[in-house]
């Protein structure tokens, strides 16, 4: 009885999923972009505090990694990157995405135009919703972060960071596009490294911000899907198109 | 003595101005795109109460116009659309550019597409920057507001609205767009219509929303540009485009 409660739970999740990446298709490109739905995982990790150090230390000059602990000896070891869960791993900045991928179990994606849509929106902060994105011979990791940084006002804060250093960030752009109700709303920036964490690009505000009532206009039944592009930087012309 | 220091003022003021034009310019479109300076006005009208009767109204369906004062008699009346000022005024849909103009000394602009320069953006909230722009066959109203909706942390909102009906305004399409360091934002909606009111934009959060770190980061020496475009709305194609 047991086994068939479950076959028809699992039964469920299935049209459910297959329900809401059906959505997603329909609102974003019908040609061929990949819907990746993306759960979202409570953040077992976030304290506010975490990267006061790698945060002084930036106003400073220079820009760390965001240490989390104090032995880091060689200086080519980075530490876990990972924005949901505290972790003792630290190595080297190529193993970071099997790292990511074997130990977090976070998702990886290949396709340069893809749609991420997040599930379960209504859910309280903090909340993340994470994956990997392989594109232009990089690796990518897109974070959308519910985070209340005024207390009982949850904020969305949508980034995409390269996993890689600073230097290789500048040669990239990525693109986040929220388009629903007959609005649309697009941010274009520089990835940031994950040698920055999270934290210092959402109190730099460098991310796309919604507060909870945008991002009801654009969700679709608890589900917001945010369409994602990146390429390779050439000089910024703004003046050309505008 | 106090003629030739006045003199300097002005001369000053004028270097000053000419030289945000000049920024402006060098940051949007160089093909002859309007550049408009406009200096806040520290809002003497702003109550957050103010519309609390039109947005009740509004959930019970309808959509009312934002009265002020309860002695309405000609439902053609609308009262003043000025977000600045409590005024006593009311008067037909069509005389409301001309009371805004020559009242409340509104400036308005010609052009499919203009650069709204705001300049201090530094100064307390609630200020606004407002103009108007006429365009299209239609005047629309121009909003910029700072406004501390949760208490001690200013945002900034900007918005589009037609003065006309909302059946009007739906005809219409507008864009703002920032563009600085890399960095570009784009907010893309359907005008909302004067008759409604500013808080009610801002607390239905159909607007562009900036906080503080966001609009530093796209501001040029205390001025943020804005770049605005309006547009005839066709059926909304979301899909072929993303």
């Amino acid at each position: 009885m047991l086994f068939f409660t479950q076959c028809f739970g699992a039964v469920l999740d299935l049209i459910h999923l297959r329900f809401q990446h059906y959505k997603a298709k329909r609102v974003f490109s019908a040609a061929g972009q990949l819907v990746c739905v993306v759960n979202p995982t409570h953040s077992l990790k976030y304290a506010p505090t975490r990267c006061a150090v790698a945060q002084t230390s930036a106003e400073q000059g220079g820009l760390p990694p965001c240490h989390h602990h104090e032995a880091v000896h060689d200086p080519q070891l980075v530490p876990c990157t990972c924005p949901l869960f505290s972790c003792p791993w630290e190595g080297h900045l190529e193993v970071v995405v099997s790292h990511l991928r074997q130990t977090h179990r976070i998702n990886i994606l290949q396709g340069a135009e893809i749609v991420f849509l997040a599930t379960d929106m209504h859910l309280p902060a903090p909340t993340d919703w994470i994956i990997m994105h392989s594109c232009l011979g990089h690796q990518f990791l897109l974070v959308l972060r519910k985070q209340e940084k005024y207390e009982g006002h949850p904020q969305f804060f949508a980034m995409m960071m390269l996993i890689g250093t600073p230097t290789q960030a500048d040669n990239f752009t990525y693109r986040l596009e929220l388009n629903r109700n007959q609005r649309r709303l697009k941010w274009e920036a520089t990835p940031r490294s994950v040698l920055e964490c999270v934290d210092s690009v959402i109190s730099d505000g460098d991310c796309l911000v919604l507060n909870t009532s945008l991002a009801q206009l654009f969700s679709d039944n608890g589900s917001l899907a945010i369409g994602i592009a990146i390429t390779t930087s050439k000089v910024h012309n703004g003046e050309a198109e505008m």
